[in-house]
């Protein structure tokens, strides 16, 4: 049931044995949420672990490992932060579904599974709610590392159109208390594995342009991708950078899937093309500026199909 | 001569006619200190221009436009403003040289040429210093939009190792103030011309590995930029793209000059390599972290030389 965030705060203070949960394919604000609101709970004298996340990658383990449940820990309070659905939950806390006590969240699409639900649409991340909730406190420095990687990795570094006061506040606060920002903003904005930069190069290589340049495409074979070794993690916002080119209004980039014959195709438009629409033609859906879909068959016609899709669109913008 | 932020704040009080300086190859640092200078000092009641600067390029113009300084005005107080030293002057503005009253900056190499310098070197952003001296004002919409673009800019959007606290509170007031910081941070940190996105292309076609990768060289040659019609903006901080890939520790990028034969190479390191160490071999120089030199002969044959001598310097580190 919805609530307030006072309400919250309440019985955060008045419950003990909390067991925090993130979501699949976790983000930097989920687990930096979560590993805040864990310190936040112990610094007011209760014990509190996060939930094991089986998704967990080489970049997010090193902030939530230490703060991971030990098999023996009994929870009485579960509480979910930064998921809009329990369909949501990672396989390993699927089973607890049906018990979680408190929600805290920004999704506007959050489904309100939770026995009590504080969401938060307007805030950049779950980490500015965090935020309120011990505000005033004296914290240790992982709270405020923790909260800059929730906040810093949901506004792009602070770049999207997302980005609140807030959100500068609390990382105005956080370099005060002497965090390693430009340490965090490496790992998490500049860095780029051998394989993410092969992928983006044959990305690059293979972008077809139509409709005077306002619709890009471009596909990855699966020997492609697996010749270079890339994982999930260096799959992530391809669609994204074709985005960053001038005058492109549609950016299209497909995947094959594992088993071959087949592509997933992300489409991200700029306003007012629909993305959706766009998808829709293959079955697909999604958002107005990101939407997916799949499609049969070889790179090259699947591409075109698309591509084509796109310009009938834009013909009607 | 060196002095205090209060007593350039009482000699702005105090003096009027003020033309502001800006740097050649002006960036946004330069022209947002400025302009929010001109603005705080209109709203003192002043009268305030910013001094012609003919490399203004189309990102900047539009910020600095409307407070150019008429033909017909006649300064009595110039404001230089994140300029380092009279060299950087831009050509129209190298006759005021000895007459520059007062120097507001954040470079540490200031040379002192004003007769009041205030140089605060912790500083991400000249344009913190600015903000500073109109604390606790209202100000129109136009100045919190150039103090954001000063701050962001210098910073890479909040992303660089010189990031302070301050350029955090800054972006948060501006953002309440209601200024569009997404128009700008795509304009700045998100778009690429195709022409941009062209070079990149070809960068990492190009690209050559050595050292087990920890060595990344390439070259682009004249025809190459000119055949895709790249201008400055578009050839910006390539050296830089090299070091986001994972191990890299030298970075180097060749650009063939207009007369052709000779190339110039940008080279950048990760500690402990030197890159200005690396440079001196081919009579370079500049800093630990970035230097750069000029080499005689084709790009295959320049660009093999530079990556040997930073192997060579890789194995001494």
């Amino acid at each position: 049931m919805k609530t307030t965030i006072d309400l919250v705060s309440a019985a955060l203070r008045e419950k003990d044995r909390f067991l925090i949960l993130t979501h699949r394919r976790p983000d930097g604000d989920t687990i930096g949420s979560a590993v805040a609101l864990c310190l936040g709970l112990r610094a007011a004298g209760k014990r509190a672990y996060l939930a094991e996340n089986e998704d967990l990658t080489p970049r997010l383990l090193p902030f939530a490992e230490h703060y991971l449940v030990p098999a023996s820990f009994q929870p009485e309070t579960v509480v979910a932060v930064d998921i809009a659905d329990t369909a949501l939950l990672c396989g390993s806390a699927a089973h607890l579904a049906e018990r979680i006590d408190i929600a805290i969240d920004h999704h506007p699409s959050n489904k309100d599974y939770a026995a009590m639900t504080y969401v938060e649409p307007k805030a950049a991340a779950t980490g500015e709610i965090i935020w309120r909730l011990f505000s005033g406190w004296e914290m240790e420095k992982e709270f405020y590392q923790a909260l800059y990687v929730a906040v810093a990795t949901d506004t792009g570094c602070f770049k999207f159109s997302n980005t609140t006061p807030l959100s500068h506040l609390i990382a105005a606060e956080c370099i005060t208390q002497g965090i390693d920002f430009h340490a965090i903003n490496k790992e998490f904005f500049t860095k780029k594995t051998k394989a993410r930069f092969q992928i983006e190069r044959m990305l690059f290589d293979s972008m077809q342009f139509a409709a005077d340049g306002k619709v890009v495409g471009t596909y990855l074979t699966r020997a492609v991708i697996d010749g270079v070794g890339a994982d999930n993690d260096d799959m992530e916002n391809l669609a994204t950078l074709t985005m960053q080119i001038e005058n492109v209004m549609c950016g299209i980039v497909l995947t094959e899937n594992k088993q071959g014959g087949s592509f997933k195709a992300s489409v991200r438009t700029h306003a007012p093309l629909d993305a959706s629409r766009i998808c829709a033609v293959f079955g697909g859906g999604g958002h107005a500026r990101a939407a997916g879909c799949t499609l049969e068959g070889d790179g090259e016609s699947c591409c075109r199909r698309l591509m084509e899709a796109a310009e009938e669109q834009l013909a009607h913008v």
